[in-house]
C-alpha cells in the first residue's frame, strides 16, 4: 500500500504532461493568428505595463494642511480711515484648510435688541392688518409702521440694509494678500511621508519666492490676485459679490524612482456660485455669510453686524502614489494570459469553419471518441474517424 | 545565416498553433461539462458584465460644499423677549459642511474673573482641609466656604450652573430654519465636474421648493425640522440635549450614460450621542459646547459664557463614478477565460477518474512517451501504449 | 432544417472537448515543471489568499469625528492670577476634528485704530523719506518718528510686540487636559456601522479611564501630555513655539469574522513645522495665528489683540473594510489559472529547446500539416512527419 502511495507519488513528479499541438503551415492563417497574438502581446506589454503602469499598486494619502495669510487692507469709506490686519478679515481665524478672506462688507453698527420698522420695498404694509404676527422669516409684532410703511419687526435694531452691494470692494488691496500653505501628506502602505516645502525650499527662498505655475511651481506663497487670476476670474468681480476657489494640491508619486521626484502640483478652478458664470439664471451666485462681534455699552447687549463678501478658498488634496508590488504583476500576466486563449479560440474559429480546407484541419485537430453517441458509455472500443 | 534566420521568421509567421483535442462523444460528460461551461460565461456576462459592470473603471470625486441657512429663532424667557438671527445660531459662521445649529442654551451672564463658591453639590466642604489648593479639573483657592460649604474656586465668577438643562428647549422655533446646501463634486479622473443644482434647479425653483425624498428629491433647501424626522428622530428630544446627523450626499455615476443622469442623492442618518438611543448606559449622550463673547465693562474684561446645546450636522460626501476602459474590459475576459480552464480541469477528472471508460478516454488523451521511467533521457525512441 | 438544429443542438451538449496531451516521463523536467507548479499554487493559496486575502473586496468608510476637552489653565503672569476654561483656550470651540489649544500667547491690550511708530527694529529710518506711503505689508503714513526712529503707521495701535515668545509657556498646566474622542465610521458598502465607544466601553468606564497604547488602548480619553509624548515631543519645546500632532483612529476590520473584532487603533505623529525638527534650515517652525476680541469703550471700538501659540491637533480617520466577495475570489482563481499556463509554457521551452531529446519530444508534441508550406490551401492532404 504504501509503496503504491510512492509510486503514485513518483509517477506525478517524475512526469510532465504538454498539450499535444497541430502545427499548421498556413500562410493566411498563420499571418492572422499571429498578428492577433503580437497585438495582444503589445496591448500587455504596452498598455497595460508600460503605459498604465499595471506592475504597481496604489495607495491614497492622509493628508494635513495649515495655512497663514499675511498682508494689511486698508478702507476709506466717508473719511474714516482704518486698516484690516489678519485677525479682522479671515474665518475662521487658526489657519483651516477652508478659510474666507474678506474683501467686501456691508457694516451694521451699534445694533440692540428692539422693535423697529423693516427696510423699504420689503413686507409693505397700508394697515396693522398686513402684518401677520410671528410669521417664520421675520418676527412681526403685527405693528404696521406709518412714517415707512413697513411692518414693525423684533429684531436687531437697526436692520441691515444690504440692498446694495459697495461697489468697487472696500477691500480691493486684498489682491496683494499673500497665502502660505503648509501641506503634509502621508502614504500609509509605503510608509511614505513628504511635504510640500521638499528639497530646496528653505527659509531664504521661501521669504522671497511667489508662486508661478512655470517659474516657480514649488514656492508655497501664494499672492491672492494670483490665486484669482488662475482660477479664470476677474478679481474686482469675484471681491465685489464672493466666491469660492479651490487649491487643488496634486500628489502624483511613482514611489519605484527616487522620492524626491514626488513632487506636488498646485491647481486652481473655480468652485459653485462664483459671479461671472455665463447663466444668470442659475441659482445662488457670491459668497457671503453675515458675523456679529458684541459688545456692552451701559449694560445694553449690543453687536456690529458685518455682512461678510470674501473669497472662500478650499484646499483639496488628491494623491495617488504607486509602487511594484508582485501581486498585480502576476494578476495582469495571468488575465493577459487568459487573453492569449481568446485569441487562440478566434484563430481556431477562423481555421475550422473559414478556410476551404476546414475538414481537413478539423480532423487534424479533433480525434473522435466514436462517430455517433449510440451507446456513450459502452466498452467496445471507438474509432478515430478519418485517420 | 541570414536566410536561416529568414526562414526561422518565416516559419514563425506562417504557422499556427493548435491544441489537438479529444472530442468525447459521451452524453452525460457532455451535459455536465456544458452546464458547467455555460454557468461560468453566464457569471463572466452576467453577474461580472452587467451587475457588477466590470467593463468599467471607477473614480471618486474631489468636493466642495457651502452651506447657508435661514430663518429667525424667538424666545421669550422670563418675560425678556428676544429673536435670534443667524449670526446668533450658528457655529461657525462660514458656511462650513459642518456646522452646529444652536436649539437651546444656558446662558452665564457678567462673569469676570475672581474668586466664588462652587455650586452647592459639587465639591462639597466642611474645612478648609477639603480643598486642595490648585488641583487640575478647577483650580481651588484652598478656602472652604461657609455659607454654601462649597470649596472656592479662582475662575470666571459667577459659576456656570449647567445642573438643569432648560426644557422645553429655548429654541423649538428652530424647526423652520432651512438649509441650503451647495455642493459641487469633479471626478479627475474622467474630468467631469457637477453641481448639486442640475439641470431644471434654477432660482425660480429653489425660491418656492422644499425637499421631500420623493416629491422634491433634488431641491437643495431643507428644512430643519425635517432633516431630523428623516434621521429618525424626534424634534423636541434632539433639540433638548443636542445630537450630530449626517447628511450623506451620495453621487454614484455612469458616465458612459448621459452626464445629466449624474444626479445628487440625499439621505440623513443619525451620528454619535443622540439622545433617544436606547442603549442608556453607553457613555455621553447629547451634543453641546461652551462658547463665550468677551467685553470689557469699566475696564474689566467680562465675557457672557453660552453653553450651546444644538445639532450638529456633518455633510459627507460619497461619491462613484464609473466609465468604460479597456483595461478592466479584458482583465475580466482573461480571468474569466482563466476560469474557463477551471471547468476543463473538473470535467477532466470527471472523465479520467470517475467514468466506467475511464482507462479508454485517458489513453485518447494523453500520450505516453515511455511506460516506465527507466532511463529517461535515452535517444532509443518512445512507444503510444495502447494505441 | 429544424432537426439539424436539434442534432447540432445536440451534438453540442453531449459532445465534451478536452486537449490531448503527451506524458513526458522524464525525472528532470517533470520535477522541475512539477516544481514550477507548485510554486505558482502555493504563490496563489498563500500568498494571494491567505496572505493579502485576495478573496476579500474592500470599502473604505464615511466617517464623523466629535471632540471635547476638559480641564482648566492657570496663569500669573506679573502677579494677575486667572484661569483658562474651555471657552477661553480651545478653537474653534465647537468639537472639531481639528482644532487648536492654546499653550501660550502674546497679548496686546486696548488696542484702537490709529496711527503709531512702528516697533523699534523694524522699518528703521532716519527722516521722511525712508517710509513710502502706502506699502503693502503695512500701511505707512510717511512720517518718520524722531523719538523711535522707526516709520509711523496706520494700525491698530499700540503694534504687537511678538519680538520675544514667553518662556517658559505661559500655560504649561495644558499637560493635563484631557480629550475626549468620539468617532463613528460607516462602511455603505456592508451597511457596517460602527463607534469607538465599541462593547464594553461604558459611561463607568470612561469616567475613570485614560489612554494607555497596551493597557487601555480603546479609552477614548486622551492625556494631552501623553498625546504630545507619544508623538515623540518635547511638551515644554511644543508648548513653547506651538506645533501639529496628527491623531490617526485606524479602522483595519474584517468583516469575514464577528463586527466586534472591528476596533480602532490610535496613532499619534507629529505634523509640519515641529520646533524640534532637525533640520532648522527648513522653513517656519512652530504653529500660531492672531485672534482678537472686540469690544466698545467709550464708544470707541477697541480690541484685545491674542498671538496664539498652540497645539494643533487633526484628528484623521483611516478606514479599510474587507469582505468575502466572489468576484475578487474568481479573479484570483482565474489569473492565478493563467499564471499556470505561464509555468506550462516554461517548462515547454525547457523540453523543446534545452533537452538532448528534444527533437523527440517536438514530433511527440507537434502533429504537422505539411513539411513546407509550399501549397497552404491545397486540399492534397498531409502528413504526419516522423510518425
Amino acid at each position: 500500500m504504501k509503496s503504491q502511495i510512492t509510486n503514485a507519488l513518483s509517477d506525478f513528479f517524475f512526469e510532465y504532461e504538454t498539450p499535444r499541438q497541430v502545427l499548421v503551415r498556413n500562410r493566411r492563417v498563420g499571418v492572422v493568428c499571429r498578428l492577433i497574438q503580437l497585438g495582444v502581446l503589445a496591448y500587455i506589454i504596452g498598455w497595460v505595463f508600460i503605459y498604465e503602469k499595471g506592475y504597481q499598486t496604489t495607495d491614497t494619502a492622509v493628508s494635513s494642511v495649515f495655512t497663514k495669510m499675511k498682508g494689511v487692507g486698508y478702507t476709506n469709506v466717508n473719511g474714516s480711515e482704518r486698516v484690516w490686519d489678519v485677525a479682522d478679515y479671515i474665518f475662521p481665524p487658526q489657519g483651516d484648510s477652508s478659510f474666507v478672506v474678506m474683501t467686501n462688507y456691508i457694516i451694521t453698527e451699534n445694533q440692540t435688541m428692539g422693535k423697529c420698522p423693516e427696510l423699504e420695498g420689503a413686507n409693505n404694509c397700508s394697515s396693522n392688518a398686513d402684518c401677520d404676527e410671528g410669521r417664520f422669516k421675520r418676527h412681526m409684532t403685527g405693528v404696521c409702521v406709518q412714517s415707512t410703511r413697513t411692518c414693525e419687526v423684533l429684531a436687531w435694531c437697526p436692520v441691515e440694509d444690504d440692498r446694495k452691494i459697495p461697489y468697487p470692494p472696500h477691500l480691493m488691496s486684498a489682491e496683494n494678500y499673500t497665502l502660505f500653505i503648509k501641506n503634509s501628506v502621508t502614504f500609509p502602505t509605503f510608509g511614505v511621508t513628504r511635504s510640500n516645502l521638499v528639497e530646496g525650499i528653505d527659509t531664504a527662498y521661501i521669504s522671497k519666492c511667489s508662486f508661478h505655475p512655470e517659474d516657480d511651481p514649488l514656492c508655497p506663497i501664494f499672492k491672492l490676485g494670483d490665486i484669482v487670476q488662475m482660477s479664470g476670474f476677474n478679481f474686482e468681480t469675484i471681491a465685489h459679490k464672493g466666491g469660492a476657489i479651490g487649491i487643488v494640491i496634486d500628489w502624483t508619486c511613482n514611489l519605484d524612482v527616487d522620492v524626491k521626484h514626488c513632487k506636488p502640483d498646485y491647481r486652481f478652478h473655480g468652485l459653485y456660485g462664483n459671479p461671472d458664470e455665463v447663466d444668470k439664471t442659475r441659482a445662488s451666485v457670491g459668497y457671503n455669510f453675515r458675523y456679529a462681534k458684541h459688545y456692552m455699552e451701559d449694560k445694553i447687549p449690543k453687536r456690529t453686524l458685518l455682512k461678510v463678501f470674501g473669497i472662500r478658498i478650499d484646499i483639496i488634496v488628491k494623491s495617488l502614489a504607486r509602487k511594484f508590488d508582485i501581486i498585480p504583476t502576476l494578476t495582469a500576466i495571468g488575465s493577459g494570459v487568459g487573453i492569449f486563449g481568446v485569441a487562440t479560440v478566434v484563430c481556431d474559429l477562423v481555421l475550422l469553419y473559414l478556410l476551404p480546407k476546414r475538414e481537413f484541419y478539423k480532423n487534424m485537430k479533433f480525434k473522435y471518441t466514436d462517430t455517433h453517441p449510440k451507446d456513450p458509455d459502452s466498452e467496445t472500443g471507438s474509432t478515430e474517424t478519418q485517420k
